[in-house]
């Protein structure tokens, strides 16, 4: 199964796109932030994110998307251009019979890290010892849009929308997936993973 | 110069295309409220409005995009879904480097009727008015979006959003449109209009 994650924002937009692998692991295929700049007006950069992310979806033919479930905080300006962005993705998406899935920050921490307050140091280490990196993931800032990919990998068959279609056959897919995989191996792997993680 | 108005929304999104006439006058082409059924999930619904927007930029190609400016609201739900449409629909415009403006609904009021503070029965009936149509509008609820496309003919250029290029271009049209029509005979009777739908 290919996932790609988005971390939405209209300044920085995360994508981060892996396979699954058998035994509860996966591959890193692609991940970039997009950028587009403070001074251009909000339709202009949500056209170039629209492009970004319709290439990505052309590129890499995910078989879901895992979006940061967006929601109200303090500052309205910054939760509406995310709101925007995820709204426009999630359509993109879903034009495409692409099933979407949202992950709350603290699910995602929580299925990374097994620890839903883990900082952004302990999750790009987390998803670069996942993906069997060399280097953590760069920019920077990508690691977030591979942890919601991962996270979805992981959690997914819990947390999908309940998108009727799509969700049903992305559920179905996800237990081919886990029943291959064999769930009890691969779950004692990733504890090792994990516990090897926090020494 | 063509506009098509958009009252953005998960449940009912409202959609009319305007075309400007001689005299500051208008002509209505088309309005139609899309509507996503709330059992589906945020994702179907949007794609689907994704679908319904692209073919009306296909089939209308508007020269602008009036889209109403989203502001917080206590209720977070309402307008976390607003800002996706909005940013969904403006995106989608935006990308085929159609210029987007944002009015707010207080704006939208004054322009039509002379009062940000007009109801909707007084918008939909200056609506009907200015576009001398035989009946309201209908659905119902088709009115605003209309409102929008006119509003942005009367205000468009002091309001148009920042965009560098398209909106240049945007504000030249405009100020040919207003120069072709002789915009003091045109207030004139804009004026009497609105004397007259306040008797």
């Amino acid at each position: 199964m290919r996932i790609l994650g988005v971390d939405p924002g209209l300044t920085r937009c995360g994508l981060g796109v892996i396979d699954s692998r058998p035994a509860r692991t996966a591959e890193l295929v692609a991940v970039d932030v997009v950028r587009t700049p403070a001074g251009d007006s909000v339709d202009v950069r949500l056209g170039a994110l629209a492009e970004a992310f319709d290439t990505w979806l052309d590129e890499h033919r995910p078989d879901v998307v895992s979006i940061e479930r967006v929601f109200a905080r303090n500052d309205v300006s910054t939760i509406m251009g995310t709101a925007q962005v995820s709204g426009l993705t999630m359509g993109l998406a879903a034009r495409r019979g692409i099933p979407v899935a949202m992950h709350t920050p603290s699910e995602v921490k929580a299925a990374i890290t097994g620890s839903g307050r883990a900082d952004k140091k302990q999750m790009t280490r987390m998803v670069t010892r996942i993906l069997r990196l060399d280097a953590p993931p760069t920019p920077a800032d990508a690691a977030d849009a591979l942890a919601l990919a991962i996270c979805h990998l992981w959690r997914g068959a819990t947390a999908a929308t309940s998108t009727p279609g799509p969700t049903k056959d992305l559920l179905a897919r996800q237990a081919a997936t886990r029943q291959g995989a064999g769930l009890t191996r691969a779950q004692e792997q990733w504890a090792a993973a994990l516990r090897s993680s926090r020494r």
